[in-house]
């Protein structure tokens, strides 16, 4: 559980940091994760860029905000949740009667005790959120509404992070620093790319490169797109967008438009093995920065294998999606998953047994020796694997079809391998 | 309710005109509809052209018929109901006694009241049809049977209506006329072609041409298709063959031979929607002109949206399918199944989205600015139809997808034309 | 019941015959068969040749083989029971204790009254196998083993029969003769491809040329393999392994590893109208010589039909699969299904209807000269024959469509044939 742990205590560093689309919330955040990993480089866009149809937004950022009455008691304020204000809100310095304060504050309608998370990136309006315990406690009488922000030409922040590795081909880790004080819709994400990257970093040997980006959800990938989307194109071989990757209730999986691609069939391929009965969604049931790596003519291959899915869990987009809502157990998992759907794709390739008919496995000490009523079933996973290979299924392929988890093929391959019987397709 | 009640009136006046497979019965039927659709063309073929492996028949006609007993009533007679009659029986005039008159009465087992209809086109014979009541209630005694009828070289009569659109590219409907007193299984089928003709004449902007043709069945299409085959086999984008089209017990589809032809495809995308209980049949199950679309060599993409099947309900080829058979009701969801699959075609095309990443609909207006939970459904359809507007599936095969009817999409389509964020793939 | 009472008579000529994987047992046993075939031919093969990756094994015989107790009583005596020694067993001549000639003792576990069939071809070694019941009655004492046997180089032993027919294209059938006093899972094997034989050579006008082998299961396939590779990759069109096709139980198929060959198809169709509840088994089911003929490579067209299949049947490798356990019921119902599956390769072709649109039926008398609801049924299946008849579907899926037996579709097909309105595709 020690990897559990180290991401679940760096969320809870990152939990209180103001992040935004933009500002200093996502800079302060990034230089956390970079403290981490060190290699990583952090990128700044200006707002007014074009990408796309879209234009990168301006910088907000708030010094203060909140509500006072007539005695100066603070209703809310910004400090003990920035959740309180509305994403994006402009400035404003009003004294207001009840009635007037309403048209300004956002609930979650029939959740009580939460707070909603609400933006306004593209039109400009201030607003503030509060749980409705709240409002309906709010007396009559004359109310300060203050939100001491700034919305200026500045810049969109992101961080990433090349791995190289013995091919140009790449995996995609992609993840988002956008969302104030959410730890499963947010920060689980994040902390998971740091652990993963750790453990990819520390490997030798790895055929894929791997390219982990931390970046502002839709703005960022729309961004990062504009930049790299002809190279990544050419050359990813499958991705994945980390996203409510904390809490320990299930385990789902968004395919990716097409629905086939080598990073769907990896997860599937993992999660069919450890946990059967994930939940599976359809590409209709997409959220997040999927949305965009999968639009028509970007078509990169790239899914999402999360715990709770955005959107379908009571706790999203509100103050209950906490850091009691995420654990390090939620975590491990996540990260467990992952680290095997990696290590699938790592040794995933077109096998190939070297001689024709089975080859005598007794011979080689691979095989009983006494041959009676059940001797077989013992090697049943080797000999499955054997009359497989044919240099046609991929590895996956024929996990998939003999149902033995990759992770027991490795050490068949490598066996088999060493008895100089298999071989790749390309050699 | 008005095209139901107009089609409905039409086929009561139709419902008592003699028609066979060749004869004035079938002339009167299209004069009718000539009357209903002054372009139509009715065209006549000659007996004993020969068409592919047949052979058009003799015409017959039928001055007299009845069976009458010693005292001279009439047991039956052909003025009441012309099913009494074999379709194409020779002449006769005899008396009989009640054994041998059994010979040639021919009745429908199990549906004591029903009428049967019987013919014996290519084997020449005489016979009767009455109820099994009617048949159990003779008395022994003598008979005069008479058929003052008459098989001589004429022709086969059909009519044509060609509609022409912008393109070369044709819809076919294809109903027939050649089936005496038969409400579902005949008349529904030529006035809801007239209704249809109707409305398609009455579009401007038409991508497709329409043919509609009302035959006699099997022998009509067979000379159809010996005279146009080539020129259809080129042109057809798809078919529909209008039978049992009038009563409002259920839907029921029978697919083309090849089972998944634009025909097939867009009669589906409509049932599921509307009629999602709707009853499938296979190939297996074909029973009219489809046969003769659907032939080897033929291979017209042609398929079967009806009601009641033929076939399929107790009523079917007897006197019990008359007038109260049917409904306006009935007839009204027919047409407007048919409207919407003619529809669902005329605009279905291969569209693309014409920019990278998904397009910003918030700065068009076409997104709700406050973004939070649940803000996105308001606009899923839109944001699911651009999600696969790749240029590479039809309208069809998006609908079919996202689960949003074509009528649905229409405006998306128009709305995002509009904005300039859509093309189709041959622009 | 002939057939079956003629096989099952001759698997009880051959039931005590001491086979093993070489030998005289086998020769024995191919010298009965070839009493039954003359045709057949028997071919040696030396030990120590190399045949892929394997070696043909040294020849092994058994003189005489028992365990005595100091009394002089016979424990055990190879002459009652051939499964009473170990396969390959090396010679032994030795007084020990009851402890020590436990370590020298197999019994099947949970199931007290049969004794187990056990071998050690690859490593050298002796052993006894007898019941629970035999083993647990053993009193302290001393015993004498005794196994006069000898490993010595000699050959592999196979017979083989080539039927010649109109084409080189091939079908293979394939059945082993290795097992010592198995009736399921050995004689009914060699039996059935004994009747097999005598049918097919008698049968004049064979599409196919049959090629049928009893050899010694894996080294066999293996060794006949190595000769013949390369043929029987160009030429043959369909194989079958016969084993446990003797018991009444049930029907059961193991798919080619492609699972979808001529061979698997044929198997299927005629199963799913015959015994449509016959058990289907994945190629991870195998167990046969199948191994050999669908391994990587190899790749021959090559499925499994069996009653109660090798490894799922309790009786299976164990003295109680005798002469009780198979019948000439069991026999014959094998027998009739692969007749059937043979049938229909022979009759497989690309058939296709030589007019356009539906051939007039009537005026050659095939079809009810009277026309009345369900006079269509009684030629239903012609008229769908006819409307698959394109061509481009093979005979087995024509039937598989329309679910109508091949056996039911010949007739028809030789009707349409003289009637001139049917042709192959490749006329």
């Amino acid at each position: 559980m020690n990897v559990g742990n180290e991401m679940y205590e760096l969320a809870r560093e990152l939990f209180p940091l103001d992040r935004s689309l933009t500002g200093d919330g996502v800079r302060r955040t990034l230089a956390v994760l970079k403290r981490e990993l060190p290699e990583m480089t952090v990128h700044e866009v200006p707002s007014g860029t074009e990408v796309f149809d879209w234009t990168v937004p301006k910088e907000w950022a708030v010094r203060q905000a909140y509500i006072e009455d007539e005695k100066g008691n603070r209703i809310i304020d910004y400090k003990d949740l920035n959740l309180h204000v509305m994403g994006y809100s402009t400035p404003v310095d009003r004294w207001v009667d009840l009635e007037e304060l309403k048209k300004y504050i956002y609930v979650q309608k029939g959740q009580p005790d939460a707070v909603p998370y609400v933006t306004s990136y593209y039109v400009q309006r201030y607003g503030f959120c509060m749980s409705e315990k709240q409002k309906d406690a709010l007396l009559p009488g004359r109310y300060h509404m203050v939100i001491d922000s700034e919305l200026f030409d500045g810049s969109l922040t992101y961080g990433e992070l090349m791995i190289p590795g013995k091919e140009e081909k790449e995996i995609l880790i992609s993840t988002y620093v956008c969302h104030p004080s959410m730890a499963n819709n947010e920060l689980s994400g994040p902390v998971l790319a740091v652990a993963l990257a750790k453990k990819i970093a520390a490997q030798t040997n790895r055929k894929y490169t791997y390219r982990f980006i931390w970046i502002p959800e839709t703005i960022g990938s729309i961004t990062y797109l504009s930049e790299h989307f002809e190279y990544m194109k050419k050359n990813t071989a499958a991705g994945f967008v980390l996203s409510c990757v904390g809490d320990d209730r299930t385990f789902s999986y968004v395919p990716s438009r097409d629905g086939n691609t080598l990073a769907d069939r990896a997860a599937r391929n993992v999660l069919s093995f450890y946990y059967p009965e994930y939940k599976r969604y359809t590409y209709l049931d997409r959220g997040s920065d999927e949305r965009q790596y999968n639009a028509p003519g970007i078509d990169l291959p790239v899914c999402v294998v999360c715990r709770s899915k955005y959107g379908e869990y009571p706790e999203y987009h509100t103050s209950l999606d906490d850091m009691n809502f995420i654990s390090p157990e939620g975590l491990q998992g996540a990260y467990e998953v992952y680290e095997r759907i990696l290590n699938a794709l790592e040794y995933n390739d077109f096998y190939r047994i070297k001689c024709l008919c089975e080859p005598q496995l007794g011979k080689r000490g691979m095989y009983p020796t006494v041959s009676r009523k059940g001797a077989y079933d013992v090697v049943k996973s080797m000999v499955d694997f054997i009359a497989y290979a044919d240099g046609k299924r991929d590895l996956i392929a024929v996990s998939d079809l003999i149902r033995v988890p990759i992770d027991q093929l490795i050490p068949i391959i490598n066996k088999l391998t060493e008895a100089d019987l298999l071989e790749t397709a390309d050699e």
